[in-house]
């Protein structure tokens, strides 16, 4: 037996189909159609059937879609899985290092199955937090999952319902929890089938990426209990330990209880039935400190946010780019700027917008907010899906990883990240209708030819080896100078864990001193200086007598009484 | 000498034309342009040419219009004005009576001028605050102007900018505040020229009555500037006590500081300068008391806004009406709930909206919000222009005055509102195009249809005589039932002022008790009682004993021991 239930104001009628049979559905309030089908049950394929009109449609709420977007709903009973992590808690997000994960790339395989033989690896490095790129089912055999339409249900390619939590399951047995990536702001264009059920979407406002979801027009209470039960779902069904929240600038909701409090708000009553802590980061292109701040202040009481300020001001000296939105930074006073308000734009005009952009954060913990040098946008949205490694070489990018890991935020790294993996991130899609994947390949080319790219630099999307060729290659790591890349992030990572000033997310006690023409900076945390040389000559940098050598990204670092001299691209970290 | 000025970042010349000369502008940073002209000053009447082309075009911030929103533009002044009011203050809002009044129906010549006769009218009826539907200047002769394009200059219509001010400073010298309602989420169809200059709008959302204002993307700090400082101006060169601020909810701005709260900063700057005390009330339909909440708080630091839902549930067990949005309405408990916590719809499921809606109102005064049972959009939206004493009598009316001269928000009344005006308050409007003025007309017929009215029963708003129609007549002030309405609002007034427990703000200390079946409701106000009669029996409800008759509507209201007798349609007001 098996309730079917779904929300179709728009429907005059709706069936079930299950097998070559057909069961009415009954009416109930607000939309909501709903019946019992005595011969369904766990792994039963049915569809929607509206006003009698064939094909059946997936099920919004389908908990899996064995044979793609297009195909037939199959009912997955949840108390079937046998976990293994009772009495799992995740360790807070002040204790964090995330580790943002591609299922189909972190692997030759790309399943969940493969990237479990993995985490053993994720747990020496010192990771805390597995972050799953989206896993909402989306169309094709490959993606990044920003496209997903089945937002119940995980994506095939990937592995089963059933390998999803196994996965999750074996993380937590490892000690490792496990956020996962959803999208709220929009669905796909491929298989989206909502707006035949309901006012899922609004004409009133739009995104860059289709139509705007309704989150404050008649219907919005359903379509917010769509999304809710969502989230609700990954983090009670799959053991999730939190969610990191697509983009949510670009959720256009002007209710007194904005749709990002009122998930707050589930989660939290979810957490007290459950007895578990799960939290919500949030991608915001707002530097609003709103968002992270307690309901009580006025916030919408997430717990965290990415810090793309703090990753546009590292990277933009790091590597030297001043193209797009790197306009706006570029110098040590702004890194200095992000690492001690987070905000480089903190309500200051900014250039490249426009317009004033930003508030001040004030009174908030570094620990809000995610610090990162590169993430899967920061890379794969790259012409080539260059690394940092690739763009700047190794000794700079083990300065950025010392100013991420010893920075006040919440750090994060990308899969690869940690020992400069030579494999690219690359934008690959798999449409299967040719118009559509004409359309994104060449809106892919025409987007860098901008920027003065010739078309054939450009990876094509749709070829399945761009997709190949953003692959880990876990070969490697034994390679210089990929190995002596992952000592230095497991060095960091371990000074990070032994000292309390390095986990201490008071921005008030972040000094940051730098010289922008001799381009050298110095982090001060607590008793620890992050001393880095951004230039192309040695420098000699005061720090005060008594210090002594903790690490050193190469040889050139030395102590000479007050003073260190650091080689062109070095960092060294040391104590007083 | 004047300088002219101009934001203009889509053009690549700018001059400016007085009489048959040009004078180039210099171009100066982020799209500004400015030049000085040697010949020019008060007085002189002049356009702005963009890449060379004519006609020259209004200036988005003229400060008058004398040829209307097609015509030259003339500079005005400010300091030539002989101001008399030094010294003046206007009384706080906690003890404000509201009169909303529209220059061009106030009296039968519908000026400025004209107006100030009767000011001694408004003081002597308890009035503290006049005010005006908006002055921005709108196209044609005739208008409510909700649709101005030249933000900064009044309306011709009403007089010149020397009027306005004359008309205020005798308001001071009287005693009474002046509001002005600014139009700030949309501008009018015709004479608006502002998209030639820069993004003064975005496509990426809609309103209901034209292209959405830029708050949030490239441009929107200039557009954001271009609105503040008419709202200063409004402050600080024709010494306004305050603005209304039109349907905030129209508003799309997702940034970090809403235009709101930025707006509220830049009001309580202008006041710490010029050491006078302002008020900013926003007309919102989100019910969301972050407008009203101080920003220490997380909100925009409003002074109040309206309470449609008070309205709403006034209005709709006056009246009896239940079509479109007071379908939301009508019962006795929602007016209760009204009066004890403002908003009816706060988290809870509208069905008219057809979602949840709202969000509860806690720790904050009655006064920060604005009560009362007519205004320009309650009369004037309805098909005849229809007022509660027309629709509902004048016993029902005055119930309606009781519990808004009674309730804990700040009473507004509507202009002819306190004598029961026989006038109506018709929609009217007066486009010169024919085409334009067709669509006007048809649209207002077919909006009325839609409720089963017969076309030839709405007023055409284009007609002439639909304004003239809307014109108050002072001449029946004397005659029952008018006169007896009118002291009935003076009573009630004089109560408010003698009665501490009245203009207590405090909504926690309001207690109301109802009978939906007897339909009576008494308002608890401290030792005041409000007993009000709903239905078409006479009632007999329990006060307790002790009881003092202070006011009643008729000569139904009998005190007999711990009850009071009331007949159909009353209402009486007693004290223990």
């Amino acid at each position: 037996m098996h309730i079917f239930e779904v929300w179709a104001p728009r429907a005059g009628a709706i069936e079930v189909k299950a097998g070559k049979e057909r069961f009415a559905l009954a009416k109930k309030e607000r939309g909501w159609w709903c019946g019992e089908v005595a011969t369904a049950g766990h792994g039963t394929d049915y569809g929607f059937v509206i006003d009698g009109l064939e094909p059946a449609l997936p099920d919004p709420r389908t908990q899996w879609q064995p044979n793609g977007v297009h195909g037939e709903s199959r009912v997955v009973d949840h108390a079937l899985f046998a976990w293994s992590d009772s009495g799992w808690q995740a360790p807070p997000l002040s204790s964090a290092l995330i580790y943002e994960l591609h299922i189909g790339t972190f692997t030759p395989e790309g399943t969940l199955k493969a990237a479990e033989s993995h985490l053993d690896y994720l747990k020496d490095l010192g990771v805390t937090h597995v972050e799953l790129m989206p896993i909402a089912n989306f169309p094709g055999k490959r993606g990044w999952g920003y496209d997903g339409v089945d937002l119940y249900a995980p994506f095939n390619a990937y592995g089963e319902p059933g390998d999803l939590k196994r996965f999750v399951n074996e993380c937590h047995g490892k000690g490792l929890a496990v956020l996962l990536d959803v999208v709220y702001n929009h669905l796909g264009p491929v298989g989206n089938y909502l707006e035949k059920f309901g006012p899922y979407f609004t004409g009133n406002h739009s995104t860059p990426w289709g139509g705007a979801v309704n989150f404050e027009e008649a219907g919005a209470t359903e379509v917010r209990r769509f999304l809710i039960g969502n989230a609700l779902m990954w983090l009670r069904d799959y053991h999730m330990d939190g969610l990191r929240l697509d983009a949510v600038h670009a959720f256009n909701d002007r209710s007194a209880i904005h749709f990002l409090e009122q998930l707050a708000g589930e989660v939290k009553r979810l957490e007290a039935t459950l007895g578990k802590h799960f939290v919500l980061i949030a991608e915001s292109d707002l530097n609003d400190p709103r968002l992270v701040k307690a309901e009580e202040a006025g916030g919408y009481g997430l717990d965290a946010q990415w810090s793309d300020d703090f990753h546009h001001a590292l990277f933009s000296v790091i590597s030297g780019e001043r193209a797009g939105y790197y306009a706006d930074f570029g110098s040590l006073a702004a890194l200095a700027k992000s690492l001690r308000s987070v905000f480089v734009y903190d309500g200051n005009y900014s250039e490249y917008r426009g317009r004033n952009h930003g508030r001040q954060v004030v009174g908030l913990s570094g620990h809000r907010f995610i610090g990162f040098v590169q993430n899967h946008d920061q890379v794969g949205n790259r012409a080539q899906g260059e690394r940092v490694s690739h763009e700047a070489g190794v000794g700079r990018a083990k300065i950025a990883a010392a100013l991420v890991l010893a920075s006040p935020f919440v750090p994060m790294l990308f899969q690869g990240e940690e020992f400069g993996a030579s494999a690219p991130f690359l934008y690959f899609t798999d449409y299967e209708d040719p118009e559509l994947g004409r359309l994104i390949s060449e809106g892919r080319k025409k987007e860098f030819v901008a920027f003065g790219w010739s078309p054939d630099q450009i990876p094509d999307p749709q070829d399945e080896q761009t997709f190949n060729q953003s692959k880990l290659n876990w070969a490697e790591l034994g390679d210089p100078p990929h190995a002596s890349l992952l000592q230095w992030h497991k060095d960091l990572i371990g000074l990070r864990r032994s000292r309390s000033e390095l986990s201490d997310g008071n921005l008030n006690a972040v000094r940051v001193r730098f010289d922008e023409e001799a381009q050298w900076l110095v982090l001060e945390r607590g008793k620890l200086r992050i001393a880095c040389n951004l230039g192309n000559a040695p420098v000699d940098v005061e720090l005060g007598n008594g210090a002594q050598l903790l690490l050193a990204s190469d040889d050139s670092a030395h102590l000479n009484g007050a003073r260190i001299e650091l080689g062109p691209d070095s960092v060294a970290v040391v104590s007083f």
